[in-house]
């Protein structure tokens, strides 16, 4: 488990919300996601548009997501989204996000994401690289 | 594991690509829940809008999702979604969606919800409720 | 014109992005509308989500929303956009969005809402009010 | 005034509506956006995939979109969009949207679009071209 949390606080939108005045669940992926971009820049001290080209990356490229949805967020709800990385592998690693009202845990995100590269010859296929040792000593 | 499978057939479009110009992962949960309350109209007969005054529920409400994204989905791709109840339990139930493009297996989906009614005396609280035998049936 | 004038500054996120790299539009009209509600809360001093049981509304119903995407706004900009109500009228009014980045103009919104309540006897229908003058006091 | 018309039926999802039941504005936006795609493939016989490097674009980019929201659209609601471009001109052109539901017209939308290329040296900047001529013949 590495140490480094993103934190972010934000107002539940209009906008998130579903017919049942609650958050529509794909934007907690979205939430999610946002998230993981944010953590990477705070932790590497690199900005999320200069992250691909400072490392040659494709991207971090999502693998699996999963969202256990214990609590409902509503419209209005001021709530705080913490991030991290569980796990890293050699070439793949684990986001945990946690989304909170008061305390109150109401949403659990799990990401696994490879460190993908383009293929030296055929530019359109990605391929899995080793993560730097450096990358993840900056998570701490 | 019930038999009634809901199959839809959906071009990726524009709005669904992010700037790597794949499916954005948000949107496959999009899909998964248009393709449950399309299952439901199917098996069950009843229209999406009218499922809940028609068994008197305050939604099929998520508790859990889940996205394996085995291979990217591009835009313009003619991608289809097939869903279907994988188990029923006495108030919940998971939903499993699979996306295939010209049956290449995609994306890999799952969804668990609760039959959830009003709380008879305090209406903004929600209690799961057993899930009637003849909605069961109909689903093979 | 009014002088309450609400400013919100953010980052422009992956979420937000089309494949050309750059905020597909409607999310513009979210960002519209987001600021919509802030400017309202900020202006009247009522919560977001009190908004309408406050005034005894339906809503700020949107009638007409435009945008005119002079630059485009790409993943990961610093950007603000603030907004103001332009004029009130007896039971409408229009709301204008100005974003910017590092002062300059990249996209000019504009919004015709209604003060909307329910119909006395129908209550699925909306009928527009007269805005109270104590409101549009409120926005100087 | 140009008669090709492309015609889109389909449903209104939960996906698509705010806490009110009735679709979130931003969303009418998009379902512009998709019909635009899906008129030039009909009426050029390209894909959409392909429609930038067969008439060497950088896109078909959006310089101008409104909506008049004339009455809701509901969840579960059946509709249907037919769009059409307005009027060619150099290089730049507008079309037209109308929501209906049963006949009834729901929504009026435009969108003011420019055919942009890249600069010939500078590939980060977009230059409008003249629309060819056998493009704007296609549209009748």
């Amino acid at each position: 488990m590495t140490t480094f949390t993103y934190h972010r606080a934000f107002r539940i939108q209009w906008a998130d919300c579903d017919p049942g005045g609650i958050v529509y669940n794909p934007r907690f992926f979205e939430f999610f996601d946002t998230n993981t971009w944010l953590l990477f820049e705070a932790a590497l001290g690199v900005k999320m548009q200069e992250l691909n080209a400072r490392y040659e990356l494709a991207g971090i490229a999502l693998v699996d997501a999963q969202g256990n949805f214990l609590k409902p967020a509503a419209f209005g709800d001021d709530v705080e989204l913490a991030s991290r990385v569980r796990e890293f592998r050699r070439s793949s690693f684990d986001v945990e996000h946690r989304l909170t009202k008061d305390g109150d845990l109401l949403v659990e995100g799990s990401e696994t994401r490879v460190w993908a590269k383009h293929h030296p010859t055929d530019h359109e296929r990605m391929v899995t690289a080793r993560i730097p040792a450096e990358v993840i000593a900056k998570f701490g």
